[in-house]
C-alpha cells in the first residue's frame, strides 16, 4: 500500500471513550497523511450477517421491524450480530432460524458490505440461503419483536425504487440478486 | 401506524451519554410493545448526501478515501455531511464542488437510504448530477483527503461484484442506475 501513503492515516493513540449498554465508542488520535494529527471517533461493532432467503415459492423472506433511532418500521432482510468467535455461517443460519423459524438445505456466500465507513467499523457479511424448511416458530431474542412478510425479488426492487425499503443493507444485499453467480 | 402496535416503541426518556468532538450518542429509555422497559443507544446524526456525478464521457466520479475505523481505503462515490439549516440539493453541489471539483447542469433527486438503522438516526439522500464542469481544483475540508477516479457504471457493478466496492451507501446508490426514471 506504499502508494496510498497520500491517503494513509495511522493510529498514535486509542482509547475507549464510551462504553455503553449496546454501543461501544471508541477516539483514537491519528498521524494524517500530511504529518498533522487529528482525532477520530468510532463506533466498533462485532460484524454482523444479513440473508437473502428464498422460499419455495420463489419469494424472499423479509421482516417489518420497528428501528427506534429513526422511529419507524423498517422493511428489511434478515440479518444479526456475530457473537464472539462464532464463524459466520453459524451466524447466519442461527440468525434465520430465530428471527424466521426456517432452515435452509443450501447457503451461499456472496460478499461482504460495510455500512457505515465513516463512523463504524462494522462489517456485513452477505449470504442466500436456499431449499429452505418451515420449522414454524421464531425464536426471537429477549426484547427483539419483529414480523414476517414475503416478497418476490421483482416486488423487492420495485419497493426501493418506491420508498418502501430504504435500509441499506437491504438494498446491498439485493444488489447481489443479478450477480450471475447466484444459484437459485 | 395503529397496525404496528405490536412492534411500536415509544420514548420515556432520553439523555445524551457521548457528546464527543465528532460522534454524538444518545441513551434513551424506552416501553416495548409489550409493556416492558428497555434501553437504546444511537449514534445521533446530521444527515447527509451522495451523489452519482456523470461525466461527460458516461463515468462516474468515485473517490478513493482511507477510512480509519476499518484502516484502509474505499472506492466510493462522492458523499458529505448535511450543514445546519442546508437544503440538500445545496449540501450535494458543495459536496460536489468540494470534492472533485465539478459542478453539474441538471440535478435529479433520487431517493433516501438509512445506513445503519440498528443504532444511528443518519440518512442519506442520493441524487444523481450531469451536465458537469470541471472547475479544476477541490476544496477539500481541513484534515480531509482522497483521490479522485472514473468508473463507468458497468466497471462499477463489476467492482461491487469483485470486493472493490463494499461501502453500503456506493453499492445502494448504484442500484438506482436501473432505476427508469434516471435521466442520463
Amino acid at each position: 500500500m506504499k502508494d496510498d501513503a497520500h491517503l494513509i492515516e495511522t493510529q498514535l493513540d486509542t482509547e475507549v471513550v464510551f462504553d455503553g449498554v449496546l454501543l461501544h465508542v471508541s477516539r483514537d488520535q491519528v498521524r494524517l497523511p500530511n504529518g498533522a494529527s487529528s482525532l477520530r471517533e468510532y463506533v466498533t461493532h462485532p460484524g454482523a450477517v444479513v440473508v437473502l432467503a428464498f422460499l419455495p415459492n420463489g419469494k424472499l423472506i423479509f421482516e417489518r421491524q420497528f428501528r427506534y433511532p429513526l422511529g419507524r418500521v423498517f422493511l428489511e432482510l434478515p440479518a444479526g450480530k456475530i457473537d464472539p468467535g462464532e464463524d459466520i455461517l453459524e451466524t447466519a443460519k442461527r440468525e434465520l432460524l430465530e428471527e424466521t423459524g426456517h432452515t435452509a438445505g443450501r447457503w451461499q456466500y456472496l460478499g461482504v458490505m460495510h455500512p457505515c465507513i465513516g463512523y463504524s467499523n462494522e462489517r456485513i457479511e452477505i449470504f442466500a440461503a436456499f431449499d429452505l424448511v418451515d420449522h414454524g416458530a421464531q425464536a426471537l431474542d429477549h426484547n427483539e419483536f419483529l414480523e414476517l412478510v414475503e416478497l418476490a425479488p421483482a416486488a423487492a426492487q420495485e419497493a426501493v425504487w418506491s420508498g418502501e425499503i430504504t435500509d441499506a443493507k437491504t438494498i446491498t444485499a439485493l444488489y447481489w440478486l443479478n450477480h450471475p453467480s447466484l444459484q437459485k
